[in-house]
């Protein structure tokens, strides 16, 4: 197998002009898409309607190739609404193709896998059932990806369920949806240890988090959809992923240290594909100061986060294609985050030093 | 002459209470307050009324101690409204006191003068003879200080004049009264030739441009007033300032180098202040990217700017308390633009490179 | 012919599912549906894309009734954007049908034609060429839908022409479009006097302006798009039009008076459709006292100005699907704007006043 | 006794010229005032400093004529933060002076108190503790203003106490504390029955509220402050006080009831203060639409409510100088609020009819 990720860029949300010529061309076969993430330009709140606009644009792109809609609704659509400040509108394409059994010795590559959970119900949102169920997924998608190890998972993105938004089940919402979903992915890879995690741990003990997930939360949505993203030795390719994790929105030494480990020094042209998740510090205090991004009525402290975790990571990765979530409670230490890239191999070494 | 640069922090627009606690126990003399900077919780806009609520503030603090109403309004005030992302909400107190005649040989120290224009005509706003005016108190306030060399000014604040805001002249506005202050310091300090610039140069040329300048406007300001910070072999103490120019706003390269030249690899816990100028770039591109700063028309291109440009700024330097400005005409590169730090040296051999 | 004039609700700017069961059982005929109009909840700016939503979802539903794709194109969308206040996310659904010979005598029915001008280049939107091809084409579609008198024209809807966005003519842009368009629909209409008005009328003299114009400018749109909606006795149906001029944002007396005339003293439940076009005054000042909608920098002067007429209006008319559209120049007096309003006659009298 | 309520205009929230214009011209005697509220152009929100600006600048203003600091101290200063749409920025000057005893017969004036409850102790915000002092405390004000009638009393407004915003108590926050204040006015105005109402019924029974009360909350104070307005045969003066209660926010036919009950037919030109209380309605629907305030996250409720309450109002009374307040837990229905007017008597008649 051969896991690809492509970007492309859009003028507005509806623009999926990139992404078409690459089909026309060839360059892109539509039937191995299984995941299409992207930013695009709106507030990234409840009346962000750029994600239905993207997600209509690109259904109305591919279904012609799509004769058994139902492959269609298999592919993964998650687009966050917000490019604060230097973060580019972009679309990350995502595939996966059979290729011959060519696999060099030794090298890990991108290997991917995509599914979803049962159905929830309402009271099991925020609760262990989800955890689990969550973890019950990444684990299979980890081995159906035929990832080795956990500590080969970089990335994994959770777009969660709420069943019933206006319900009166207290933790049917975004908060506890993305929370309990990223201790599920913590549990899958033994980030936290099984029995350490219960009903109360959500969104109360922060010492529990993940250190790869990527969770957000879809009102109305009545399952997980769940992409893992690692190395295996058992894919193709020389696109390969590596993580980190910011312990604050400004801590630009972690995102060094990641580029250092990918770059060896080389100029930083391979990047495939970003992937953060950043919160502005709930504690409103950032490095011993005072931080105002919380008591803005004007300005949402996610817009104000995805802004500034955006420009510091495109100060240090010369990228601005960043797909940026906010909001990251149980993703990382309070008030940091984890960050992942896709990047490719520029020459024999290779620039990816987890194999 | 001994200058010092002290750093306060808020918990709101009115609160000036460490400024008041540092003069109470006798660390801060009023007498020797030259100027105050700061950056406060606002929106940076038309209805951002928290400058003048901190100017109120910081009167009604040192009127007692003036018995001569004509010395306090000597001092310059020059709040900045929007702590947008990271930058923390804070105070820069600028003093200037007689010393006895102990000045180290070779050491050059943070050497400061404080003025003003003369009063300008609506319809010379923007044109030559801001320009020119500019220059010539820049220039004498240089001497004043008795900076040696235009090399050894590295920051040059200007609140700069609108004389009649609704007024009909074309140039007298902020746009023309910021490009032309900004050219002003250009001119004094060599960086431009003194026969390049012409009425036609300003918000038009963009290859003229000062590296040291940090210039606002002020409608109903019939006059600039102006800071220059500068080191001088004349000067005492253990501060001293140096710049360098962000060529975009993610150009963390140019911080770290000037870190690097500051810290000499050591701790960074000697900053006394951080200044910035800086813009999202106008040309809708940053690294060849679309960015959405000008297109949003929920949030303004200038808060997005200083949300970036804090975080990044920040991240450098691990330092939220950043006085940041933005629109950046002529000051440095199209979508860069000038940051000066005040440091103190920590040892035998100091860290400032540039005596 | 029988025009008719049917409203329906959304949840969200994608929402056309009151419509599509209206097609489905039968009530509303595809074919015969000439313009849809509509509020959606963006922010009514640049970065608005809920317009493209609507607008991508009605022509995925109307599509599969259309063979010739030819005659989709010809229906006429136009959504504005922002629904703030009360103003409730609507659809105005138009259709002319040809029905058999049976008009009653007498009595005036609603009458409406669209078409579009000619293409423009970018030199003429704005100028006389502007004026003079608008003005054309409305009394051309007066004609054409039979309304005898400039009179019983009561609104007319432009979607103006800006053809180069970015390009380097001066008038090439939203404000002036809208103001040639009106000029252009007063001109037909006999609102003005055709020598009085030139290219210098345009943005610079207030006192010409249309009563009935309802304009809107769209980047890229190299022609115009126009609805004339009028009143004629060889129309059949019991819908009919009316309109006022508020004379500043608050004039609910207009209002009453425009409902008293229409409703002859008996229940507002025949309302149909409500369109008005609305301006915060640019003096900043209503009836002698400062407003704060130009100088607010967090929320656009255009939101105010629909949230305040919005609210005006629903309060007059017990009815808030509102379909609100600012920056009115060249409609009615500074500040003020046209309301129309299409009704519903309930008994055999009849509440239309203008036969 | 005789009160009167003054109008002046600012140009910005420090501006205070038109109350200094009024006291150096002895038309205002500082020592008679005993409450200054006003509206200023802020957000209204959390980082809304105009309210602090305006309350240094009234401070400043008025300390020179106090000696006695412990005075100043009495005067109760309420600003309201947010001048949406047509809402224009202005102080409302209330004060009380002794007169001598030339009562005409019958007549029932304007009559104030004000005072202010014990201090409250975290836990007991939001509960029968304060419902109860909060309606002693009105009683009592009502008895010391000779209002004979809980009928007479036509606008309590209450600034109620939060004491530690920051704590742990979960009805320590603005909307418990207004909801507590607003059924304490109920009950001492016998609008609802004393057995009725418990801890239960705060924030949870909306069948239970005041028609006069207007209250708001404030972090940081201990202590609710209370002004009490209506009308008393025993005070002086040709001012009166009525009121009125929209049951929803377009409810412009309660207002016109007022209204001709004030005018009788006369021109509006007696008003002296309008104050209003108001609601985006929280169930999301206003006459069976939809609206959208609530779920916008560009722009809040709170801002949406004032600007269309502010809009409906000044539609009717012809007048933009509205004191409105959002959020009207216990004001008036869900989704209503309460309206009062101070009118100033034309002729012999007078125009209140409630003596």
């Amino acid at each position: 197998m051969r896991a690809d990720v492509g970007r492309f860029f859009s003028r507005h949300p509806s623009d999926v002009s990139e992404v078409a010529a690459a089909i026309d061309s060839g360059i892109l076969d539509p039937q191995t898409i299984v995941a299409i993430m992207g930013k695009t330009e709106g507030n990234g709140g409840r009346n962000d309607f750029t994600r239905d606009l993207a997600t209509m644009a690109f259904q109305q792109l591919l279904r012609p190739y799509f004769v058994n809609s139902d492959r269609l609704s298999r592919i993964i659509f998650s687009f966050s609404g917000g490019c604060e400040g230097v973060i580019t509108p972009h679309w990350i394409v995502i595939t996966v193709a059979k290729t011959p059994a060519s696999k060099a010795e030794g090298k890990k590559s991108l290997a991917i896998a995509v599914g979803k959970t049962r159905r929830f119900r309402s009271e099991e949102v925020g609760h262990m059932a989800m955890i689990d169920e969550t973890s019950r997924v990444v684990e299979n998608l980890r081995k159906e990806a035929r990832i080795s190890r956990a500590s080969d998972v970089h990335f994994v993105h959770v777009k969660g369920a709420i069943v019933s938004p206006y319900g009166d089940q207290v933790r049917d919402n975004m908060a506890y949806s993305r929370g309990a979903s990223a201790l599920g992915v913590a549990l899958a890879l033994h980030e936290v240890a099984p029995d350490t995690i219960t009903d109360d741990t959500v969104l109360r003990d922060w010492q529990y988090f993940s250190s790869v997930a990527s969770t957000s939360a879809k009102p109305g949505l009545a399952y997980s959809e769940i992409v893992v993203m690692g190395n295996s030795s058992e894919w193709d390719g020389d696109l390969s992923i590596s993580h980190t994790v910011m312990q604050d929105i400004i801590d630009a030494a972690s995102l060094r240290d990641l580029w250092r480990k990918n770059s060896r020094g080389k100029e930083p042209q391979s990047i495939r594909a970003i992937f953060a998740k950043a919160d502005a510090d709930p504690r409103h205090v950032i490095r011993g100061r005072r931080h105002t991004m919380w008591t803005d009525d004007d300005i949402a402290d996610m817009r104000y986060a995805r802004c500034v975790v955006g420009g510091v990571i495109a100060s240090v990765f010369a990228d601005t294609a960043i797909y940026v979530s906010t909001r990251a409670e149980h993703h990382g230490p309070r008030g940091g985050g984890p960050v992942a890239i896709v990047g490719q191999r520029k020459d024999e070494e290779g620039h990816v030093n987890d194999q």
